[in-house]
C-alpha cells in the first residue's frame, strides 16, 4: 500500500485537532514496536493518537479515501506483532480514549478500549464488582488490545475469556461509520453475532472504540496449593486429574528453568530442584472449598508431587501469583525470548509438555515452559542468545516445530496473545484453506480496501 | 427462487441412499411448520433426511447447483418460524444424526445436530459430567437447533447461553464444503471468532454437522426459594436485588394468569392470589448456599414479599422447576398463543414489565409474562382467541409493541429463541440500517447464491 502524498497527509493534521497528529519521526518511533520488538517493523507515515469515537471516524475516513494502510494499537503490549507499524501507514493509538462508567445495579461496565486491564479491575472494584479477564500483563496492556486479541489470563480456567465477557461494543468501520454491536443484556440472540466476531479480530475488522462488559460479584479470598514435581509427566498428569474432577480458580505450571529465574529475581525460597511447580487455587467457600483443596492436594500427592503445600492465606497465595506473573521478565534476564503462546485440549497437555521437551532437546535450545495449565494453554519461552546466531537460528526453528506439534495434538498456534505478523506463516496449517478463504471473504465483506491492519493475521 | 425442475429433484432423490430424500408430499406435509406454525409456510419440493455429513454436503451442492432454497431444520421446535418451509425449497433435516462421543478427561462431548438437548445431557451425565444449557423445551428441541438460535435456559443466569459452550464446529457451507471451525480446546484466538459467527446464525450461513462442547463437573442439588409478591414492581425489584449482588443458579417470574394457568393444569398448591411468584436457586453449596439463600429471602421480604418459601429438598425445588417449564403447555390451553422473547438489561426488567402490563391494557388483550428474570429474558404471551378476528388483530398490535418497547430500553427482539421469519420485520429497528448492511455483507460473502433459509433473519 503505497504512503499517503504530503499534501494528503497535510490534510489529515487539518482535519484534527491539534496533537492528535503526530509525524514527528523521533516522535513516532515508538510506536513502531509491540513487545513482539518484530526487527522488520516499518516506519508509519503518522500516528493518530485519538481522543474520541469522532476522531477515529474522521482517521478512517482518510485513510479510506486515500488507501492508506491503519495499524490499530492499544498500549502497545501486544506479543505477536499485531501492533507492529507499517512503512506509509498510519498507526491508530486508542491510548488517550479512557472513559470509563460502570452501571452498579447493571452489573456492567462501559469503557474506552485505551484504559489499562488493571484500571478497569479497578475502577469496577470500587463500586464493589469485578471484571475476571486476567492476563498477567494486566497492569500495563489496554483493555481494547484485550478485545483485539481475546486475551486470557490466569482465572479463564474457571472464569472465561475476553469475548465472554463482552456484551457490546462501538466498532468504527473502515469506511468510518461507527456501529453498535450488542447491547448491555446477557441474552441476546437478534441476527449473526457480530460483537462476537470483532472480539479477536485483531484490529483486521475495524476499531474498536467502546466496549460494555459484563461484570460479577466480587471473588472470594482463594485459598493455595503449591506443589512440586520430580519430573515433569508427573506433574502434568496432576493436572489433568485435577481438572476432570472440578474447576480451580487458577491452575498454573512453572518449570525448572522458570522456577531458578523466577528466584534469582525474586528470592521467595522457591524450590530450585523441583523439575516443576504447579500452584492451583479454589475461590469456592466453606465445605465446598475444603473439599476442592483436598482433591487438588490428593490429586498431586498420588501424581508423586515431592514436597504440597496449601494455604488459607491470601497474602501467600498472592505471593506465589505473583512469582508467576514475574516469570517473563525474570526469564528475559537470562537472554532474548521467543514467547510462544500454543495450547490444547488438557488431555493432551502431557504430551504437548513432553513434545516441546524434546523439541528442546533435539535443537539444543533452552525452552523454559510456563503455562496456564488448567486450560492447556502453554508458554514455551524459547531462551537464547542473539549475539550467537547459529543459536538464534536453532531457537527460531524450534519456534515454529512447537507450533507444528500443537498443530498435530489438535490444539491451538495461540490461545491468548493472538496471530499478528509473528505468527500468521503457521495459520494456514491450523486452519486449513477453506476456513483462511472463509476468513478472508469475511475480512474482504468488511475491509474491502483492505487498509485494516494489513499482513496480521490473514 | 424457483422451485427445482422434475429432472433436477430426481437427481437429488439418486444422488443420495434410498430414503433420504421424501418429495410425497403426504410425507412433507408435518416439515412445513415449526412450532410457530406460520400460516403462511411454503411447500417444500423434498425433505433431505441426511445421516452424514456427506449427505449434507451432497445436497447442498445439488441446492447451489441449481439455485434451490435450502432451510435448514433440527427438531421443528422453534418458536420464531425459522424452519418454515419455503415453497419450492428442499428441507435439510438433521433429525438422523445422532452420534455422540464423551471424552472425559477432555471434558468434552462431540455431538451430531439431531441429538435431543436432553439426550446429550443424558449421555454426558452417565460419564459423570453436565452440560448446562437447559431451554424449557429441553426434552424435545435439539441440539443443532440450539446451537442455530443461540438458545438459552433457566441456569443461563450462572451459567451463560449455548455460545459459551460450543468450542468447535463442523459445518457444510452452500457449496458443500464442509470446514472445521475452532477445536477441542478451552482458549483459542487464531483467526477470526467463525465459530461464534455460525452460533445463532439461524441456518442462514451453512448447517451445523457436528459440535463439540464444553462441559462441567455436575451441579451440586440445588436449594430453592419460592415468593409470592402482591405487586410486579415489588416482585421485579426483588429481582434487581438478588442479582445485583449475587448469581443464583436460577431466578424464574411468573405471573398470575401463568400462575393460575399453571394451577389449573398441575394442581400443586400454588398461591392463585399472588401477582407473580418468583422462583430462585443456589446451587453453591455449605455455607455459601446458606449466605445465597438467606440474601434471596431477604431481598424477597424487603421488597414485600407476602409468603417466602425456602427448602433444601431438591425434589421440591423441581417441583416449582417443572411448573416453569409446564408454564407454555398450560397456558397453550387459554387460547391461541403469540410468544414473545424480550430481553433487556436486568435493571430495566421493571420497566419492561410495567410497559408490557400497560400494552396489554391500552389494547385489551391479556399478556401473560413467564420470565429467566434473572438475565432479564422475558417470555410475554399473548392469549387470544383466534376466532374472534378483533381480538385477533390486538394481539398482532400488541406483539409489536412489546417488541418496540423493549428496544426502546436498549433490549433485544429476541434473547433466545432467534428471529426467524416472524420477529425479522423488527430487527432492522433494533440493531439499524448499518448493522443490518454489514450483516447482509458478511451473509453474501459465505451464501453468495442466497440459498441458505432466505427469508429467515435477514
Amino acid at each position: 500500500m503505497p504512503a499517503p502524498t504530503p499534501s494528503a497527509l497535510d490534510e489529515l493534521v487539518a482535519s484534527l485537532p491539534e496533537g492528535v497528529v503526530i509525524t514527528d519521526p523521533v516522535r513516532t518511533d515508538k510506536y513502531r514496536f509491540d513487545r513482539a520488538a518484530d526487527p522488520d517493523a516499518g516506519t508509519p507515515a503518522a500516528v493518530v493518537r485519538a481522543e474520541s469515537t469522532g476522531q477515529v471516524q474522521t482517521a478512517l475516513r482518510w485513510a479510506s479515501e486515500h488507501r492508506v494502510a491503519v495499524v490499530p494499537r492499544g498500549a502497545g503490549t501486544g506479543l505477536s506483532g499485531g501492533s507492529t507499524a507499517v512503512s506509509g501507514g498510519i498507526v491508530l493509538s486508542t491510548e488517550r480514549m479512557r472513559d470509563i462508567r460502570v452501571d452498579r445495579p447493571g452489573r456492567v461496565a462501559v469503557v474506552q478500549p485505551g484504559l489499562l486491564n488493571a484500571e478497569v479491575k479497578q475502577a469496577v472494584a470500587e463500586c464493589g464488582l469485578w471484571y475476571p479477564p486476567d492476563p498477567s500483563s494486566f497492569e500495563i496492556c489496554s483493555i481494547g488490545g484485550n478485545i483485539a486479541t481475546n486475551a486470557g489470563g490466569l482465572c479463564c480456567v474457571k472464569y472465561g475469556v475476553t469475548t465472554d465477557y463482552v456484551l457490546a461494543l462501538e466498532v468504527v468501520l473502515p469506511d468510518g461509520r461507527a456501529l453498535r454491536l450488542g447491547g448491555a443484556r446477557l441474552k441476546d440472540c437478534a441476527g449473526l453475532s457480530l460483537t462476537k466476531l470483532f472480539v479477536g479480530s485483531e484490529g483486521t475488522l475495524g476499531i474498536v472504540t467502546e466496549a460494555t462488559l459484563r461484570l460479577m460479584p466480587p471473588q472470594s479470598p482463594p485459598r493455595t496449593v503449591v506443589a512440586g514435581f520430580a519430573d515433569t509427566r508427573a506433574a502434568t498428569g496432576a493436572v489433568v486429574a485435577i481438572t476432570a474432577g472440578l474447576r480451580p480458580s487458577m491452575l498454573e505450571y512453572l518449570d525448572r528453568t522458570t522456577v531458578n529465574a523466577v528466584e534469582d529475581h525474586l528470592r521467595m525460597g522457591l524450590d530450585r530442584s523441583a523439575a516443576a511447580l504447579l500452584v492451583a487455587q479454589t475461590d469456592a467457600e466453606g465445605s465446598t472449598a475444603d473439599r476442592e483443596l483436598a482433591a487438588i492436594v490428593e490429586a498431586c500427592q498420588r501424581h508423586g508431587a515431592t514436597e504440597v503445600l496449601a494455604t488459607d492465606d491470601p497474602a501467600e497465595g498472592e505471593a506465589f501469583t505473583v512469582a508467576r506473573r514475574q516469570a517473563i521478565p525474570a526469564l528475559e534476564k537470562k537472554g532474548k525470548l521467543l514467547l510462544e503462546d500454543v495450547g490444547v485440549g488438557v488431555a493432551a497437555l502431557p504430551a504437548l509438555v513432553a513434545g516441546i521437551e524434546q523439541i528442546a532437546a533435539a535443537r539444543e535450545v533452552t525452552i523454559a515452559l510456563i503455562a496456564h495449565a488448567g486450560d492447556g494453554n502453554t508458554h514455551p519461552l524459547i531462551v537464547f542468545d542473539p549475539a550467537d546466531s547459529e543459536a538464534t537460528a536453532r531457537a527460531g526453528l524450534a519456534f515454529g516445530e512447537v507450533m507444528d506439534l500443537a498443530i498435530a495434538l489438535d490444539g491451538t498456534i495461540t490461545g491468548e496473545h493472538g496471530v499478528g505478523r509473528l505468527k500468521q506463516p503457521w495459520l494456514a496449517t491450523q486452519l486449513g484453506e477453506d476456513v483462511i478463504d472463509l476468513s478472508r471473504r469475511i475480512k474482504a465483506a468488511i475491509d474491502p480496501l483492505g487498509i485494516m491492519n494489513p499482513g496480521a493475521v490473514l
